[in-house]
């Protein structure tokens, strides 16, 4: 398998690293970029890369912005993903993508946080969420050759902490941006319980360290 | 505004009522029941009941079958959400549905429990998360008049017992059908820490009683 951390070229590509890296910390847009590539390993690694559902613009675009609700540009008044997903539409539309594909988008992003519904809604929603994931720990295998140097090009910082920090942020800034039995409710509530939350607590044992 | 209990007939809504009455607890066979009743209220309450992409017979579908992931036709090795919009769409299949609403059918059953997110997926999985969530006490304003009758001839019973019941049980059997930040999951959690869940404990305060 060939890997490099090339990225891909373009206006779409360029507004979407604009839009990220102009309103998330340093942490959270390295994590969307490791995403990023760490989605496009797990397609070679499932041999979907010659899928016509396979989208490698697409991919990132989805990656690289799945956390633009948890930053500057989102307002804090409904879920993260959900504005998150609005504002990444908002880039891939201006770009000239077709509604089917920024549709798909939109549920990638907006689903990035349901476990078990996102993988039955397309390949984009399922490499989206799992590229997400193994930033969090998931299938270490899936990457282990090429993870060292992704991290060392896009360091992880206080990656957990900055982003739960933010989601917690807006959940407890606005109930319909943190209702019960989502991620952003649940956060906030183990964070009011313990001042801590578990999604803290499990990064020291995430095999990229924290 | 006129009301009647009738239930839509023909096949498709037999073969729902059959799939929901052979494999749910009466309790929760008549709450999804009443959601029906109450998604078609709000419906009309919003006058969208002459919206091209409102379709009563859909939503019957929808709302009585979204929980036959927490009955007995379940396996119980995924998401009761995604379980149930599985077993749903294979009967509307089976009566000739066009695959487009198909879909719409599993989305709104998958995403019922998904707040923020179901009412930015259509006006099926809009009425149908918003038709459960006025069994569970939401905007009872909507349905004051005809709740009575509606529970009269659909009685709660010890529905909210009975429903967390069944999921708590298939969380606790299986963890990719009890993933952390989802319902099944986190009501799983609550049952383990307190022997009791936070849906249980609000019940109590709910407009339509326990």
């Amino acid at each position: 398998m060939t890997f490099s951390l090339s990225l891909p070229a373009g206006p779409l590509a360029e507004a979407a690293l604009t839009a990220v890296r102009s309103s998330e910390s340093a942490a959270v847009a390295n994590h969307s970029l490791r995403s990023f590539f760490f989605a496009q390993l797990l397609a070679a690694h499932e041999g979907c890369e010659q899928d016509a559902a396979y989208d490698r613009d697409l991919l990132f675009a989805a990656t690289v912005m799945h956390d633009l609700g948890a930053g500057a540009l989102a307002k804090g008044e409904a879920r993260f993903e959900v504005e998150g997903a609005d504002l990444a539409v908002a880039v891939v539309r201006e770009h000239g993508v077709p509604e089917p594909d920024v549709d798909r988008v939109w549920e990638a992003i907006a689903l990035h946080t349901s476990p078990g519904i996102a993988a039955r809604r397309g390949l984009l929603a399922y490499l989206t969420q799992e590229g997400v994931g193994i930033d969090f720990g998931r299938r270490p295998e899936v990457v282990a050759v090429w993870a060292p140097p992704i991290h060392a090009a896009y360091p992880r910082l206080d990656m957990v902490r900055s982003l739960v920090g933010a989601i917690v942020e807006r959940a407890a800034g606005c109930p319909a941006a943190g209702p019960r039995y989502s991620i952003g409710g649940e956060l906030l509530r183990e964070r009011r319980a313990n001042g801590i939350t578990d999604m803290e607590l499990s990064a020291a044992s995430c095999p990229w360290g924290e």
